[in-house]
């Protein structure tokens, strides 16, 4: 097993191999440039690192690994042009840097490279990696559906949103894990527990995110703290506020959520502390930490030796405890 | 060989038969509600002949063939929110009917819905199929995006617009063609003349579209006469036109397209006449023939028996002389 930063050094160098043709500038430029805007990597990370764990090689997993992140950026790329977004990684989206036809046709176009890039495994594997691929593209589009519908819905439970993040975030974990396993040839028990322990990781990830929002450091947080109480965003924590506030918790609630544009600056502070008031905060630990827990058991049932399961364990740890 | 109706309703039975999840809605409706506008279904007609021909059977062929329709139907969705099109076989857009980030999210998950298809080939022809509809569908995105940097280049030649539709709509015929070789086990050679048949077929049909624009009667063309006149779209004609045109020609042709808001009913008589003075027409009937002689050339050196090489040259012969 090698580091995190190691993988990621491996990563960072197959996507700056990458070779797209120079014309049409305006179809390749946007993908490029998305690329290079870098982040965690983490799904191509997840990727080598489940495979390696079981006895394969970093070298057989690179390109499903590549086009995992391709795939990633894509549905990045998409969402931002659906929820106006204009800022990603620090830098103008490419909606806002071109404008929405070269956003929506080099997304498609970057669906399609990661599908190439995908279909680059051994021919043993084939089948079964474009056909973990694309029910996981499937799943996560109708992730992407569900949060959009919600955001028009009265009526988001608990259980709604967890199957929402399930399907927009956590799969793509999953498959990450799962094709490592599958390229190193794993058992269907081991990629089972590895699609589980991606999973898992997945939701602990989403909900330290929602709550990265509210009580995040600034500084390291890359994104505005506060955005999705601004925006009344259906998170972990609005929709567990909306169940649990009561009396004039809830008249509070009400008032911000339906004040037509309340200044952001009272009202993320205000949102903030009634969330603290309503012990969303300890809720929202615990959900994580319960996440935090599946992951491990999951990885406890794969076979992988013992070094291996305890990278694995550190980085779910870190992901899940992290603080940015 | 069966006729091109029992092609048509052996494709519209495997499309009826698709079985759309019933929830996201907003993601699946208006996927099953492009599906159902109809169409020549040419694409996937084209791969079941091609199979059959090549002394393969349609059930091998269907689900690549439904693949490609999938394929197609989908870069129509997302062409038509890029283009801000209305109107798509006489019904409302998927944008119109819901919105755009609606058109956006289930194109996406038609295209990948697309490359399930195409992924249910015997796995002896999966890598290939896979390949070939990966390698055409970047091709379509790069004629699509030329297509749209037309729209502001002063510099178009006739090559160039060729090009364009050659990348935006020819290859797909191409591809539609091959796979259907591809599946019957046809040879190398066959393949590649199947696929050049496709695409010379493909420019013709093109060129045909944009004299049907101009010249199509309207009870028939299923779009209004002389929309690429209203736009100024960058057509085989107004490309020979803006070449051709010289004095006064060349300064009324100039008028019109820089005449903000000229009306449609004075525009497109007057285009009209100014494409037929410029002897147009001759010139696109004869490029027309041009490409339908390659097609039927390509076709020729099939290895293909008779009776497959006849349906091939009649449906050939209709296609580029169709009138609607």
């Amino acid at each position: 097993m090698q580091s995190y930063n190691e993988y990621l050094s491996l990563v960072n160098q197959a996507i700056a191999a990458i070779n797209y043709p120079p014309t049409p500038a305006n179809l390749y430029a946007p993908i490029a440039y998305t690329m290079s805007l870098g982040g965690k990597r983490l799904r191509p990370v997840l990727t080598l690192m489940s495979c390696e764990a079981m006895g394969g090689t970093a070298a057989q997993a690179i390109d499903a690994a590549v086009g995992l992140e391709l795939f990633h950026n894509f549905t990045l790329l998409h969402d931002d042009v659906m929820d106006r977004a204009d800022v990603r990684r620090g830098q103008p989206t490419v909606h806002r840097r071109w404008n929405d036809n070269v956003a929506i046709l080099s997304g498609d176009a970057m669906l399609t490279l990661a599908t190439q890039h995908i279909a680059r495994v051994s021919l043993k594997h084939l089948a079964q990696a474009v056909s973990l691929f694309n029910r996981t593209a499937i799943e996560i589009y109708e992730g992407q559906q569900l949060d959009m519908d919600f955001e028009t819905r009265n009526d988001v439970t608990v259980e709604d949103y967890l199957e929402m993040i399930r399907l927009k975030t956590s799969v793509l974990l999953g498959c990450a894990c799962r094709m490592g396993g599958l390229l190193a040839n794993a058992s269907a028990a081991d990629c089972d527990a590895l699609y589980d322990m991606g999973v898992n990781l997945g939701l602990a990830f989403q909900l330290q995110d929602d709550a990265l929002d509210v009580w995040g450091d600034p500084a390291t947080f890359g994104k505005e703290i506060g955005g999705d109480i601004v925006n009344n965003k259906k998170t972990f924590l609005l929709i567990n506020a909306l169940q649990r506030a009561q009396g004039e918790e809830a008249r509070e609630l009400r008032l911000w959520i339906t004040a037509p544009q309340a200044p952001s600056e009272c009202k993320v502070p205000a949102l903030t502390k009634l969330y603290e008031r309503l012990n969303l905060r300890t809720l929202s630990d615990e959900a994580i930490a319960r996440y935090n827990a599946l992951a491990l058991a999951a990885l406890a049932r794969t076979t992988m030796p013992a070094p291996a399961r305890e990278a694995f364990a550190t980085l779910i740890t870190s992901l899940t405890g992290r603080r940015a």
